[in-house]
């Protein structure tokens, strides 16, 4: 791309001041009042082409809001409030300027619906394929962030909606679900909380690593989303195995001792003895993690 | 890569407890009690393979080196002190476990060196080259962060140290002058400041543009760094022009009243009408910003 500074001016031209933010994006670094008596919660999460979206398909807006909206779930799975995100964008040399600008048009989107601020970036151009990072900064604002490390033996295991084929589509459009799990967080105590990226089938192992507990899934309770259905009659897998293995859905899965928490659907149980089992009809299996790594990708 | 998940329990169990850090790496995002009363500085900066370095013939260990140092030498030219860093790694499906440890391992020496801790990452595998990309946090910690945009006319401009020709080594292997930024900021009222990346003449830009000024540059008092004499012997541009125009030389360029700081080579002037200008015996021109773009890259 020509013109990789005018790309950075025009970044620099959209910005709005705030309270937050005391120096914006065109210095060297960004400087930010961070509210006192709040944690500060950051993480990074990034976008590459062929793994999580395909630049011949999908348009630089999309991919855009994909990489923000992934790290604004990132906060949801804290309960936290997104603050402020960074962005890193390494263009192709053949792209023009206004695709450039499509990226950051749908990154402003996604970060804007949840008063997010981007307050710096660093474009390149390479001859590499388009790859987009995002980092961003989340504040506790009131709620102490859930983490994966606390559930407990009998704790139940909840998702907040139906799981399985967001290849289809909705990996790429999703609302990251922050209102639901400060609600969620508010309203019952959480001892563990994650967004589902790498599928259930994984992403319940990280919570049974981290807070050495197991589990057990009862497979008539998983629900299922009608993009699963869809897929699995192309492919020949179950419904169910797209719902427990499948990547990107980014429902909440939670685990609580409270036992009517104010949204979710109960899935399952947390053991004491390690290991995450599956239970359909009178059989217990071991559920193995066969969990999804990469939708576009040879996997 | 085989073994991505591998990688990250490596990396989560390289981690060491901290008073910053409430929650490290390993969780949806890290949890950091940010210290009261103290800004929060925040930036982004990407390194690529084929642009910034090359993966034939630069060590892994290098490669991540150098992308934490360029985040560091982001934090001295705002003379803050850096807290912690985030690193995104897109890695070739190619690479063995080992070069991913041979990078954490460059990105923690840089890191570890200025106190300076990993809280988070994300790795993925894809069919691109190497990118590495690091967020950092860094503190105010009793000095005001020095911006860009407050020289003015009457200021004198300096650099910290010899210029040009970091394309022979230098660009890889730097020390982050974050304790010489912060012990220049506190004796003399510093007006701006930047570290040199993109090259002299770009770089004065900046602080031109973004505080309304015009500047002059003396020829003769630039220092030229024996790399830039080396250089020009075997491409025919002058020492002087690789010193005006080379980038990631990562000395501190600054500006300030004060008639004696206690570092720093004085080059130039702060003027109030705009444009740059070079002043060579009698004869002044323009200093265009032919600035350094792509060390490695085909510009």
């Amino acid at each position: 791309m020509a013109g990789e500074f005018d790309f950075i001016d025009w970044v620099r031209d959209q910005q709005k001041p705030s309270d937050l933010v005391q120096v914006p994006a065109g210095d060297d670094l960004a400087v930010l009042h961070w509210p006192k008596e709040e944690l500060l919660l950051v993480g990074v999460d990034q976008v590459l082409d062929g793994v999580h979206f395909d630049a011949k398909t999908h348009s630089p807006r999309q991919i855009g809001r994909k990489v923000m909206n992934r790290n604004l779930s990132d906060c949801a799975a804290m309960a936290c409030l997104p603050a402020a995100a960074v962005v890193a964008v390494a263009l192709p040399r053949t792209v023009p300027l206004d695709y450039a600008k499509g990226l950051y048009q749908g990154l402003r989107e996604a970060a804007d619906a949840f008063y997010c601020k981007i307050v710096g970036g660093d474009t390149a151009t390479w001859n590499g394929p388009l790859a987009l990072t995002v980092s961003i900064l989340g504040r506790s604002a009131g709620i102490a962030p859930v983490t994966r490390s606390q559930a407990r033996p009998g704790d139940r295991i909840y998702v907040t909606g139906p799981l399985g084929g967001s290849i289809l589509g909705r990996h790429l459009e999703f609302t990251p679900p922050i209102h639901l799990a400060r609600q969620l967080a508010q309203s019952a105590h959480l001892s563990a909380m994650l967004d589902i990226s790498d599928g259930l089938s994984r992403d319940l192992r990280h919570i049974c690593q981290q807070s050495h507990v197991g589990a057990i899934i009862d497979a008539d309770r998983v629900p299922i989303h009608p993009d699963a259905v869809t897929l699995s009659q192309s492919n020949g897998r179950s419904p169910l195995e797209h719902a427990l293995h499948d990547g990107e859905d980014h429902e909440l899965l939670f685990t609580t001792a409270t036992a009517l928490p104010p949204a979710g659907i109960h899935i399952g149980q947390i053991t004491a003895e390690p290991g995450i089992f599956l239970k359909q009809g009178d059989q217990v299996a071991p559920l193995e993690p066969l969990g999804w790594e990469h939708a576009l990708g040879q996997g």
